[in-house]
């Protein structure tokens, strides 16, 4: 039972200067809210996203089965973050495919769609356009901004970038920057990408054509680094194609059969359950997700670095933040280990700010953020519970 | 100071039986020997090699500058395998792009290159070819097989198919099978491969073709598995790309210097050490690696399990074994963890067999095997000499 979520959209005209260099003007911001601002407009909540995901956060569309919003077993009534108390808001970020101005749009100077000319953004350029939005809804002070991986970034980078405007951050799963190996990965899927002869120097979509063979890697590579080894083996093994997993596989695929002795000895025909999976999440991603998009998305991830301008100090660098911060990591998440949450919870001590820190034994590694783990959701539940009585 | 090797080759006129079904005949295998077979014909050690490497196991080519085998530190006079006391012996294996019968050569029925009609060859296969050829030059028992990695892997089934032939099995850094992870990533990087429009189904030679971008993705994937998160971040970390490093660019690239800030705040454009590092191993290996040997060798690995025609029990199936047996490890290997060698050195203890277990504390992951570490190098050496005493 899910309440209905409607899309809505705010036009920008005004430029905004990035990061990078540059601005960009004459853009689309799609975003959705749930619940109602209170008459003290104290109690909206900002979540921001990760790679693939948008605005629509929670609910579902008016008519559209399976529309369910990608946090939505964490943000409704009556759930963790209650919006029968909370005003929450999911923007959908710039560069994305999903509603808000990205690479697939017309860029305004020249009238042709941006594809590779799509400026770079980053986290600190998101949150600038997150803000001028909240501006525009009328929303000063955010009683808290949450989000989980590079949507942990997001809110992190809040707390420094408008610490006046947060009371609240919960960065879940995520990380002050990406090491070596995090990029070593994004750099392997982009090169998957950019070398896919339909990429076109990123102006595919004026030759007709859609890099789906790079992204089809790309997400591949991705779905390896967000779950776990052992839930890998758990859920896949070593265990052979023999019968259609429904959940996996595309409507129609034959069952086929293994050969005598178990193995078909092909080099590439699917042989194991795993291989199976892998190819049939990165033909899904590659028919909806912008290849423009995962770059810059990508790319934000691996320009995060708030210690940067510190000579790499992170007490330094949150020194600025004065919100109240709960932390929360899991214990089989390599891409964005605990030890990376330690990270930034001793920074913030450091600074004698007030943190909270759970590291949840869960055996889903970096996926865990999305699903229903009942310690996981009692401490989010825990803590906007807090957040709702100091409304009152 | 390296001596000199000097590659050899036999000719195997007779079909030899493959595990997937069918034969192959008319091939050649490429090895090498070091040292001298003693009269007892009882110093004969087996080197076995893994995924990127070949029958050069150790010294150099005469004439050839920077020539030295792929196991130099651990092989050769007065080293950990020492060839004054040891007749070393290197065999490449079928399927390979490095001297003996592969993909790239004719296939005797049709006078056409195989490409992708190369039979799928399994670790079995290829210890059934090894075996012929120590009778072809004389060598009925081994006072040693070795090999890390995959090469463990051939070690390891050495002493099942052929228990008699065997006297010590050294099995470093390698496992009783691949994980679901192991297996995931061998998919990504035989996904990358096929899908490049230049692997025609295999048979791209006859396009004069080379699917060098699918061979680029995979190298890089592979590369980021061979070393551990520490010591990537600790010879990469967030460094930019300001400086040319000697060890990882092609001659003549220009040194960039980085954009005021740091980044210079590009999708495409290398921005990170980690990046330059990557693209130069993958443009590298896609100029001389064969893409239907990556396919071959990644499914032998992904195939390889002794455990499952016992249901699974790898007890039973290592009860066959009658060698003595040294295991190594290595602290930060993820690909193929200590875990995984405790669950051969658990299955051997189960049958009661002799079983010596090193688990060494070395940063570099599973490259460590091919690295130089005193303890590493000690143990082998040690294990060597008490070899070496047994046969005085």
């Amino acid at each position: 039972m899910s309440f209905i979520a409607t899309s809505q959209s705010l036009h920008f005209a005004d430029a905004l200067p990035l990061q990078g260099g540059g601005t960009i003007r004459d853009y689309t911001l799609a975003f959705e809210t749930y619940g109602t601002l209170n008459a003290a407009r104290s109690n909206a909540v900002l979540v921001c996203h990760a790679l693939n995901a948008s605005h629509h956060v929670a609910g579902v569309y008016e008519g559209q089965p399976k529309s369910e919003g990608w946090w939505n077993n964490m943000i409704g009534p009556g759930k963790p973050v209650d919006t029968n108390r909370f005003f929450v808001i999911g923007i959908n970020n710039l560069g994305s495919c999903f509603g808000s101005t990205g690479p697939m749009d017309t860029h305004p100077d020249t009238g042709e769609v941006y594809g590779a000319d799509f400026p770079v953004v980053t986290v600190e350029d998101w949150v600038n356009a997150q803000a001028r939005l909240l501006d525009q809804i009328g929303v000063q002070q955010l009683a808290a901004v949450l989000g989980g991986s590079l949507g942990g970034m997001q809110a992190l980078s809040w707390t420094l970038q408008y610490p006046e405007r947060v009371r609240h951050a919960v960065v879940v799963a995520s990380a002050p920057n990406l090491t070596a190996e995090n990029i070593a990965f994004n750099e392997v899927a982009r090169r998957a990408i950019v070398t896919d002869p339909d990429f076109h120097g990123g102006h595919f979509y004026r030759h007709g054509a859609i890099p789906q063979r790079g992204l089809r890697i790309a997400r591949m590579i991705g779905h390896i680094t967000y779950l776990s080894d052992d839930v890998m083996n758990e859920k896949f093994g070593r265990q052979l194609r023999q019968t259609v997993m429904e959940e996996t596989l595309p409507a129609g695929t034959p069952a086929v059969a293994p050969a005598a002795g178990g193995y078909r000895y092909s080099t590439q025909d699917i042989e194991f359950q795993i291989e199976s999976y892998l190819r049939y999440q990165g033909d899904k991603f590659s028919e909806y997700f912008d290849a423009n998009t995962y770059l810059l998305i990508t790319r934000a991830l691996d320009y995060f670095d708030p210690a940067l301008a510190f000579g790499g100090n992170l007490t330094l660098a949150l020194a600025r933040a004065t919100a109240k911060f709960l932390l929360v990591s899991f214990t089989t998440d390599w891409r964005f280990s605990p030890a990376r949450s330690r990270e930034i919870v001793k920074a913030l001590l450091d600074n004698r700010r007030d943190v909270s820190y759970a590291e949840i034994d869960a055996p889903h590694g970096h996926d865990a953020f999305l699903l229903d783990d009942a310690r996981y959701m009692g401490v989010i539940g825990s803590y906007f519970d807090s957040i709702a009585k100091e409304l009152a």
